[in-house]
């Protein structure tokens, strides 16, 4: 069984109190529709810094959030000089420290962490694939740099479009791009 | 069977005559040893730049070799705008051309590739380890963010330490570290 892959660059959410405080009165702007539904990436874009480092240009996904979260790779989690824990979104437990610098204001939090690998699709695509009795996958890529991931966790919803989501160190270490098919494997 | 893992953080080898170029008449200065016997990080490190970006501080691995030849990650290469082919060490075909930085010139050549992932081992370690009918394993990592990696060239010397060579797109996608154990499959 296959699926479409996406690469998620380094990015986060915001709830509206830090939106406010890093951007005050300006709007929330849609940049481009994500594919899962409702999801954008925002005109908006921030710097996160530590004392080991700063990456700039790091993109606001809307719409707003009842939490704040940083999702960077491993590489730049090396490049910060973080530590941060593998998490699904929402869960910040242990989450990393992180000052998220914009235009209006800056907001220093616990917030960083690395997206466990994950993928989403509705109830229906679940029974389809015969998953209905796990809540992990591994998946495959093939190629010159071929590789099979673990601990893909099911992140199941009506609303949700069927993709793995990767972050940039895995798609990289097998020379994948968003829109590459990837294969189930249990 | 289990091996250890050394991460190739992104790195370049040089013939003498571009090392004269870029250093001039400064003495290759060794830094620290290499796993690999008769290897050495050196003190020198260069610039790499393209139309795109650039990339400062990059290590040079001494000792001076007859060909030169830049290995970065596919992350790098995106940095750089670059799309070199994947190669084994020492075979530069259709290798990306990058312009390499030093503090006393600079040579522009089709020098850079994305390391093969490989595996150093001697003609005793392949016997005992049953790998004398193939050039290629996988290997494993485990862990939260585990995986199986293809393609995982044999390089066979007398003169090699035992060792499972990822760059660091690989390693940081299984949150992996130099010293950490890899388990070959076959």
């Amino acid at each position: 069984m296959q699926i479409p892959l996406g690469v998620s660059n380094r990015h986060l959410h915001l709830n509206t109190s830090d939106y406010q405080t890093l951007f005050g009165e300006q709007p929330l702007i849609k940049r481009n529709d994500l594919s899962q539904p409702g999801q954008f990436a925002a005109e908006q874009t921030v710097s996160l810094k530590t004392d080991k480092g700063q990456i700039d240009k790091v993109r606001l996904i809307g719409p707003l959030r009842p939490y704040t979260q940083v999702e960077i790779s491993q590489t730049d989690a090396y490049k910060l000089g973080l530590n941060p824990p593998v998490r699904d979104s929402g869960n910040l437990d242990q989450a990393a420290v992180i000052e998220i610098i914009g235009p209006q204001g800056n907001v220093t939090k616990a917030a960083a962490i690395i997206a466990a690998r994950h993928l989403h699709l509705t109830p229906a695509d679940r029974k389809r694939m015969n998953l209905e009795n796990t809540n992990e996958v591994k998946i495959q890529l093939l190629g010159e740099k071929g590789a099979i991931f673990d601990n893909v966790r099911l992140k199941v919803d009506e609303n949700y479009a069927l993709e793995c989501h990767l972050d940039t160190d895995e798609a990289n270490s097998c020379l994948a791009k968003t829109g590459d098919w990837v294969e189930i494997l249990q």
